[in-house]
Parts: C-alpha cells; sequence; structure tokens
C-alpha cells in the first residue's frame, strides 16, 4: 500500500482538484470523508476509486481496506488536511464515481419523485435528501441553479442518502414538462392560488415540486404544474424553512400511500 | 442620541455581556442583531430595553429610533462588530428583556405543547421553534440539557418567532407529570414500542415531546407518556433531521385539528 506524505505528489493534487465544482465535472468523481459516509459509499462499492487513510488510522480501518477492491492510500496528517473541508477531519476520505442514473429508470409503475427548483442552501440539499430517503421518494431532480449536489457541505447533510437514491441534475423546464406528457401530476408549492398540501392525492405517479429558499417555484414550472399546494401557517411565522417544508409534504404524501396499503 | 466610539465604554462592556449564557442570566437580558429580528422584537416594544445602530447606518433607521420608545445609541463600526456574531453586521441591534411567562397560563383549553427534551443543537433548535410559530403550537418547553434559547444562533434561525410565542425553561421531570396530571397527553417520540405519528389524536391537551439528536427522548420522560409515536422510514435513511421531524408530527397535529374543525 503505498504512503503519501507530500502535498505536492500528484495524487493529492488530483484529489484536492475535487474539492471544486469544475474538477469534479473534469474527473467526474467527488470526495467524501468521515467514517460514516465513507461507509455508505462502500455499500455502493463499485463506484469507488479508491480510500485514503491517515496513517494514524491504519489500525483502525485494516479491515476496510482488507475489504475494499479499489486501491487505498495512506497518507500523512498534512495530506488528508488538505483534502479535508471539516474542522476536525476523521482521517478517512474516499474517491467516488458520479453515478449517471438515466430518469426514464424512474418512469414505470407509480413512482414518487422530488423536484428542487433553485435550492440554494447546501445544508438545506442535504437535509432534503436524506429527508427524501427516509420517505421513500424513488428519485430526485435537481434543476438548474440548485446548490451543486457534490458540494461537501451537501454531502454531509445527506448522511449517506446520497447513496440511496437516484439523484438527476436536469433542466426542469425540459422534464417536467416530459414526466406531465407520461401521465405525472406535478404538485408545485406555491402562495398563491394554491390549496392545503393535504388535499391533493399523492397515490398516482407524481412529482413534488419544492422551489428556491426566497423567491419559491419559478413561474414557467408553475404554470406548467397540475396542482398548486401551500402549508397553511397558523402562528406568526411568515414561513417554513425550505427542508421542512419539504419533510412535511413528502411524509403527507408517504401516509396517504400507507394508508391505501392498509 | 449618544453616540459612543470605544469599545472600551462601559455600555458596550455591558452589552458585550450579553454574548455569554452567563452574562445573559444576569442581566435578564439578550441581544438580538439585524433588521428583521430587532423588527419583530419591536412589535414586543416593552421588551426592549435599547436600540444600537452603526452611525452610517443612521439615516437607513431614523424611522425606527423616532419609533421606538427606548433609547437608541449611535456606535462606531469597531463597537457593531465587537457586539455581532455574524460575519457581515447589519448595523442594527438590539437589547431585549428576557421574557418571563408562566406555564399556568397555558393549561386552559386544549392546548397544543411541544417539549424538547436535551436537544443540541442551536440551528435545531432554532428551527424547531420557528416550525411550532408557523404549526400554531401554544408554547415551547425546553428540558434541561437543552442548548441556551437566547445562543445567537438560536434567536437567527428562529427568524423572529421567538418573539411569537410563549417559551419556558424548565425541568420536563417535574413539569411533564405535572402537566399529565392536569389531564395533558403526553406523546413523546421514541424508535422501541411505538405506533405511526399519525395514529394518535392531537385534538385534546397534549404535550409532544422531542429527544435528543443522538439519544432521543430519555427514559423517565418515555415512562411518564401516555402514547410513544416514531415517524415511519421506507428507505435506507436511518434518520431524520430532528427539525424535520418535529415539523413532520407537529403539521400531523395541526392536520387533524383542521380536519375537525371543517
Amino acid at each position: 500500500m503505498e504512503f503519501i506524505q507530500s502535498i505536492q505528489n500528484s495524487k493529492v493534487k488530483q484529489w484536492a482538484k475535487l474539492i471544486s465544482k469544475k474538477g469534479r465535472e473534469q474527473e467526474h468523481a467527488f470526495l467524501v470523508e468521515g467514517e460514516h459516509l465513507v461507509e455508505e459509499a462502500m455499500k455502493a462499492e463499485e463506484l469507488i476509486q479508491c480510500l485514503i487513510i491517515q496513517e494514524t488510522m491504519q489500525e483502525k480501518y485494516q479491515g476496510w481496506i482488507d475489504e475494499c477492491r479499489a486501491p487505498s492510500y495512506l497518507v500523512s496528517e498534512q495530506v488528508m488536511n488538505k483534502l479535508s473541508e471539516t474542522q476536525t477531519p476523521q482521517g478517512i476520505c474516499a474517491v467516488v464515481q458520479i453515478n449517471k442514473h438515466s430518469l426514464s429508470e424512474l418512469t414505470e409503475g407509480r413512482p414518487i419523485l422530488l423536484a428542487l427548483d433553485g435550492l440554494q442552501d447546501p445544508g438545506n440539499l442535504g437535509t432534503i435528501i436524506r429527508t427524501a430517503d427516509a420517505a421513500g421518494i424513488d428519485g430526485v431532480i435537481l434543476g438548474k441553479g440548485t446548490v451543486d449536489l457534490y458540494n461537501g457541505k451537501v454531502i454531509r447533510s445527506t448522511m449517506g442518502s446520497i447513496f440511496h437514491l437516484p439523484i438527476f441534475q436536469l433542466d426542469l423546464t425540459v422534464e417536467i414538462p416530459r414526466l406531465k406528457e407520461k401521465g405525472f401530476r406535478i404538485v408545485s408549492t406555491s402562495l398563491e392560488g394554491a390549496v392545503a398540501y393535504d388535499e391533493p392525492q399523492y397515490a398516482d405517479a407524481v412529482v413534488i415540486v419544492i422551489g428556491n429558499e426566497a423567491n419559491g417555484v419559478s413561474q414557467e414550472i408553475l404554470q406548467c404544474s397540475t396542482t398548486k399546494v401551500k402549508i397553511p401557517l397558523y402562528g406568526q411565522a411568515e414561513s417554513l424553512n425550505a427542508a421542512v417544508a419539504a419533510g412535511i409534504i413528502l411524509y403527507e404524501a408517504a401516509r396517504q400511500r400507507r394508508k391505501l396499503q392498509g
């Protein structure tokens, strides 16, 4: 197993490129860090390109090194700090290939999809992906203007759910009309002309669209929607956090489907 | 109107004490910063002890200075930076008196209360208070071991909801049995021995208890609960974010109450 001490090493330079969006797009790969996320990545093992482990942690992770089919590298603390975006690195990272799913795989049966239209906050995006996983959503579509999926903060906030369901980065103004034509109902959040979020039925093929934190769902997507929904505000709060709002609507859909199944 | 230039000024030293929990407890006051939060504080004007405005912002906030019955102070950028916990201070702060509500005010009728048992993350606490406000919850009880309500990150995450509903810092092991004796149902989240969160009815007087992010609701409170509930996990996610979980349960309660009212 190779030991890499210097941050000038060419592999380290290549890995460090993955911290930027441009680098990830060039390499079709991203970095995950920390024990829990690497553990989740190892369940999708065919995607792992390599494990990177701080030398002081070799004993702890020897079982993982033995088990992983991809190569492992031991690195110095200095190298680990260069690759880590957290204040207290856990001493383990993995380089993971970006998985290209096809949306057409998901149009059979009565799928339930979530689309995000220009969501800005990395913590919100990660938490929403985690919530979509928990609620049993079949796939998530990230529209243009949504924060990059492979941003380190997004990945950490997903708590591993990034490996649990297919996630697409696509143009909603192209995909939403296509899904509608295929028979999907398009349920978008909106403050105006909307019914309460628990009024529509979510049992058939449906796309739930959540918008930008400040501006909501764009006009173009609203005009293409089958139903507009809102979450009633009973107190004096002016709005809900986007991840909380997504959780309330996704779980109403899951609740209805559970009731129908008895 | 007094202008304060130096961070050595005795008023500035007194205000800066409010950044620490100990200082807030001594002074029975806390600091809020930023335009939106100060605006919300001004709606509860009797609680404002003073407005603090950066001299460069005097023109923008002259209307607020005229309107506020409490004294206003103009300060240098250096003073504002000392009082601010954010990277880009908005140039306006207020010192607000800590409001002491009594829980006994809230036991008439069929109130719906939220209790938090050892919640740790400031962002989660603020977001949960914002969500409780939105869902029309009558009051929030923060148990021992829950992060301090007047922590700057908590206040900012409430988006002003800290001024919209009564919030109590109490010992749940004392208050929950008392509320139960007064006829409240105690609905606690739990992974074991729990029914789905939408099975109980939330129409009568009820306390919903959400636990610590890692360990959940404490055994002592679980033993005193009328009903244990869980949110089903349909995918591979191991848990939900605490604020998302709170939102799903609080809105199920609000949904049931809305349905009953027709």
